[in-house]
């Protein structure tokens, strides 16, 4: 963490209150410099940098991170599923690394991580190697031990970052996981130029779609001074969406100290929905796909029981939600392409964590307990 | 759910204030019971009920279930992967039954459910068989939808479940599974004879060993009532306890509607231990394993930051774990193997749970909003 410590210094929060502000809004811009490491502007295809992955004789691929970049590598194994037919094995690198995993032979090993630095992360890409693993590093710090120790690296160019609750890192880190998942669904023959293309002009969208949402700020600022009165919040999704529930309990929990957890919706009525009352708000992650009113249905239940629920989703998945006048709150994202919506629901989620923890004056940047990146065990 | 429905008009207390009491003294009985369908007695070898699994030809099994049973999946994981060397997917039945999974051709997939009629289980189930895998089921209720659409039949005797916590379908399915994983070994010739003899014989001592565990009560007890205080809590384990960790903070959760959570010890510096002060106390699982080291070295940063931590371990645990003074409670279990721990550590878990929603004044054999067994989505 030298490099970004040293970088700490060479940035400033350019009109910001703090770094994690700045670095929320520059997400748009620094996506599209990610992006364009990956896609050839004038095709529209996404090309792998430097010597890429051949991801077509592998049967399996492994993937571990930790905290957010674990979260990320959650959100990556549907993309790699569904474009790329190609199984995820994917863990916590501190479980991973002391594990006695059955790797596949001659498999690809995928690490994730914003510093390079990580030491969990480093020790699971070592012990990967060690059993025949080919190794890719998707860091956001070129010149860290873990880039330097992979044989592909997919690089984020989120630019130094200060705040220790991750946000640009984690959005950059998305939008490289998507370009190499839809390169992998080329080169394995299950995505057409037709299906890259719309992909791919999906992804050339988020920076757009994202400074649309950015606008939401003031609104969420409304919604935080409430939230900040929570003690405890569950965070529920399904599908793509339950990673970013976990991420979203994630970031409130590590700026704001508010209790909060992240849960797959389907699981609610297996155990947490005995917490819920009026004290416990839940914000419910659903953007207009196919699981839609499944979750809906799980909120419904949640209000059933005088829970206090918050919608994120499109203008239209609200309305659909109905009876939104019973709805404690809610955001509404740009529409987009149901796979490619963590990128765009990140926003308001790191806001909402954001403006809670402004709004019980914790220190944002800095929370405490916390380091920006773990570099010992 | 019928089935445990007309049960329990047959079904007393035995002398117990609540069902799950009763239930969670039954244990030793009901694993020993679920043991003699998976044991040769005569031989002390492993022998599948019915047609059983071959586990030889195939390169990957699937797991999926819901709640507690999607835990004691968890735990089968390491179990299949460290005596059979097969890799394992395990999902959330809601999730997985919504996922584009990328089935191996001529899998296995194997689902868990007390009931046999968890509506996402049997219909990830369905969705698995139409993906052409081979279906094995392992439930309590033998003449349940689960079990008559599976090609495999793997029985457990916990007898009627009536509160709505599960604690001896939870236990009995981890000796069901721990006994189909050293099969699934020696059929993959991972295990000789010898190394089977001995994780037979671990499982059969289990039922001793959870009756001296059970004698706990009364120090439990007086724990609890100080835990009864707490508004949130944090659960750590590290491999096979991190699930026993999601399994410690679910039951807290189900019946005192205290807000527990579990997380993996390692993740612990990647957010959560910014929630640590002296009100959110932790309960750290570390059997005497390989990874026990680790996970004190995890307390000890919760403590430095002044955490108030408990410590659930074996004596030789407690006693190298150091300045046990410092800790707020502790709780000894006794040795056995490693692996097998989680069966003998559900024990506290259990008696934990159970004594704080006491404590409480909580329903506790019908916590609020829940239900025994989940027929709808």
């Amino acid at each position: 963490e030298k490099l970004s410590d040293a970088s700490a210094a060479l940035v400033d929060k350019g009109g910001h209150r703090h770094f994690m502000a700045k670095e929320i809004y520059e997400q748009p811009e620094v996506i599209g410099h990610t992006l364009s490491s990956f896609i050839d502007p004038i095709t529209s295809k996404v090309r792998l940098p430097g010597k890429g992955i051949d991801f077509r004789g592998i049967d399996r691929l492994t993937m571990s991170a930790c905290g957010t970049a674990y979260f990320a590598g959650l959100i990556a194994k549907y993309w790699f599923e569904e474009w790329a037919r190609l199984p995820v094995e994917i863990d916590i690198a501190s479980e991973l690394r002391y594990r006695h995993v059955p790797y596949p032979e001659k498999g690809v090993a995928l690490f994730i991580s914003q510093s390079g630095e990580t030491a969990d992360t480093l020790a699971a890409l070592r012990d990967a190697r060690e059993h025949g693993q080919t190794i890719a590093a998707l860091v956001n710090v070129p010149e860290s031990t873990i880039a330097r120790e992979a044989d592909a690296l997919f690089p984020t160019h989120a630019g130094p970052e200060i705040g220790v609750a991750s946000t640009k890192a984690f959005t950059c880190q998305l939008a490289s996981l998507a370009a190499v998942a839809i390169a992998a669904g080329v080169q394995r023959g299950h995505l057409d130029e037709k299906e890259e293309k719309r992909l791919v002009e999906g992804l050339l969208g988020m920076p757009r779609h994202m400074s649309e949402a950015l606008a939401m700020a003031g609104e969420v600022e409304a919604i935080a001074a409430d939230l900040a009165k929570a003690r405890d919040v569950l965070y529920l999704g399904r599908g793509i969406s339950f990673p970013m529930a976990l991420e979203g309990a994630l970031k409130l929990k590590e700026i704001s100290y508010i209790h909060a957890e992240g849960y797959a919706a389907g699981e609610l009525k297996h155990g947490p929905i005995a917490l819920i009352d009026e004290n416990v708000p839940v914000i419910v992650v659903a953007p207009d796909d196919a699981l839609f009113d499944k979750t809906i249905s799980n909120m419904h239940e949640v209000m059933a029981r005088g829970g206090k629920c918050m919608l994120i989703s499109s203008e239209k998945g609200i309305r659909a939600a109905g009876r939104s006048g019973d709805l404690w709150a809610s955001l509404a994202v740009p529409e987009c392409d149901p796979l490619l919506a963590p990128l765009l629901y990140a926003i308001p989620i790191q806001l909402l964590a954001y403006h809670t923890a402004v709004a019980k004056g914790t220190d944002v940047d800095q929370p405490r307990n916390l380091a920006k990146s773990v570099t010992v065990e």
